[in-house]
């Protein structure tokens, strides 16, 4: 039996290969390969990744996968994320986030979570993501919080500890950024390997029963309610004083 | 056998238990339910939890489980935490962040996460955690990517679309957040679940071997040193023009 | 004639008054001397400030000034911030945002913003803002972005480069941020006395023309229409591919 | 005597010119007028902007302005805003951040912000910004929030009030979202000709005297010293119990 092997993709969102985006990705992807995943490495700036043109503003159903804008590698990039297992990000951080560039993919990727809007599920739904950012000043945190966010509410699970950066120019000097880093893609892949045992597909529940959750509501509302008088009353009484 | 039931506490950092807060952490716990988790309601607002003293900043040993704060509630709360599979939160947004009354439970936490300065594991390292805020005006996704990453930073697991919000007053006029509120509970539970079925603990790998992955970067240096120069020698070709 | 001394009060929300937010408040506190202004240092740990309760969320007109909480020193405090022309927080970053105590002064600032709903203007409204955060970890920028942005909204002046930071435990090896530091008073202090040379009060002008303004809208979008058409037809197209 | 009309840029970095976020910008433009200001507005899906290749990276006398990379359009629209006085970036919520359009134009500002690095002052400092998001989602304060503590870094001033956003599709319903726009550009053109009035331009002092900061610093921990020991001395206790 062919064993599963997770297939991770590494973002660079880095124009200098030899940087330090770059090199804590090589670090993450020792950590997915020790782990028993396998990885391919794209580094952003080879490809043109025109900005997203917000068609789902217009109407929701105007943006869907693939990109409606085709003269660029946008829906090839998305074709091998969707193939993919988990996702890595490395990026600098460029005024206290994303480098732009990055930025771009993000709003692209619209067209692949918009399916829930075309009969289907989110199309990163049940992917694994991991982070990482550096940046000699401030904003790593900024950064790496904003990735998550995005990136979870598109359907995209986080392992524990997914997140490794540095401030230091050189990361090599970083024991602990070495370390995240590594963590970063070896924790990835345990949780990939994790969701995959359990063999049930983690996807969001769209069938639930509105008038019973209203119901349940309303019953709690009236046990509370109460609380609810005493308070008000509470309230009146101090603002009279 | 006894079947395993995930518990799940509910952390409601609203000073109204009549409030769209609490009103939707009602709607998870009927998801933590179905999905087959236990559920215990934690009211922040019964509960006295003082401000974190910083400890960790004057020793990173001084800052220990149970926080040396004996004289309110916090160790009592986080004795449940240590407890429990999955925290859900539910705050109003106050000032596009968690009510005062949760970050003082969050800046708490430092002493179960500092536990990796005492040769142990981050006392939350594997939980699983969702998220709810509610605000009028702005600032829920601000909320909601602090609480997250702040808990994955941790060492606590995210799962798919765990996060549910809404801008409107009475919540049960938004199908969408009714909708989100359950899915954070049920797949929180599912997610829970799904690493159990794994057996393998999922957890920080602090043993890494540094000089072999310094190597490696090296050895990957070498290789882009060609692109080092070539860029090097087109920047300063344009900065020169 | 009296020269006029802008008034500028400093928090500090550390609990370490030898820390470093401490320490570069001191810093901060020279510029503004050396500016013209006076300073009363506030050390946030010296006071009681409890939660805020949310009343806003009751009722708008529940919450008003001086807060109905009584029994702590939150009344005081503002009473000093009414009286100031600046304030400048000077926070640890804990978990990438400010320390809890200072969060709970800020929800409670509620109450001196929510005058606009008594016919009256913030009492925030003109002043003006400072920001130091100091972490050895990551976090400083999300801090400071997250204070600004809510000073702001609360009818408060941003100064140019009104914000000092440090990753380095040592802040007095940290050039820039000493720098930095002392800039956020100077500037500050210098704010305030534009702001008082041009005479008029800059507030927010609450009676605008509503009417007038969907006029103007509607004109604009008359204008634009042709565009709006050729881009639906451009999308029809492409989608029908 | 010519008098001083204050000139304002318009940022609308939608790709929908008939759309929330350049209906809202018509609003902030009336709010300039009716001050006394005079505006460009800006389609920046009008132009090319290519993404930051960081050259500050590799060095920080790389990067100034005008930028390196000459065959797109940045260094036309820098150089519009280098004879500003004031700008507003109105931007759809794009993943709760601004566009990636408009992140790649702020990524390219380094050349700007980086006049530091070559003798000068950061040519966006004493420029004066305002802010309006707009999305049907959420994630308007996030945007605004990044894109304030940007500006502000770079060294610009930002007025009471500065922003205005809505979450409602047609910003027309939004009474508060359009009084909001409108005084994002009034209250822009007042807090300028406040500055013009000063007569003083509030920049960075850069010469401040870093021995005599570090020997306030000292004096000032000798004097908390002694609450220093204490302090430890209560911590040791409190461990050792």
């Amino acid at each position: 039996m062919k064993t599963f092997k997770p297939r991770v993709l590494v973002f660079i969102a880095s124009p200098r290969k030899y940087g330090s985006a770059a090199q804590l990705a090589q670090i993450a992807v020792k950590g997915v390969l020790d782990a028993g995943g396998e990885v391919e490495l794209i580094y952003l700036y080879d490809y043109v990744i025109k900005p997203c043109i917000g068609c789902v503003s217009d109407n929701v159903k105007y943006c869907k996968y693939p990109c409606i804008i085709s003269d660029d590698d946008f829906n090839k990039l998305a074709e091998q994320v969707v193939k993919s297992n988990g996702l890595i990000f490395s990026t600098p951080v460029y005024w206290y986030s994303p480098a732009g560039v990055l930025k771009n993919l993000i709003d692209r990727f619209t067209s692949l979570e918009n399916a829930i809007f075309h009969g289907s599920r989110s199309l990163l739904e049940g992917k694994v993501a991991g982070f990482i950012a550096v940046g000699a000043d401030s904003g790593v945190l900024m950064t790496i919080a904003y990735l998550m966010s995005v990136m979870n509410s598109m359907g995209v699970i986080i392992p524990p500890w997914s997140m490794a950066y540095t401030h230091i120019t050189n990361p090599l000097e970083d024991e602990n950024a070495l370390r995240d880093a590594y963590n970063v893609g070896y924790l990835l892949v345990e949780t990939i390997k994790a969701l995959k045992s359990y063999g049930v597909h983690i996807g969001y529940k769209p069938d639930v029963n509105i008038r019973e959750l209203v119901e349940l509501v309303k019953d709690y509302m009236s046990r509370v309610n109460v609380e609810k008088e005493q308070r008000f009353k509470l309230l009146e009484n101090l603002l009279n004083k």
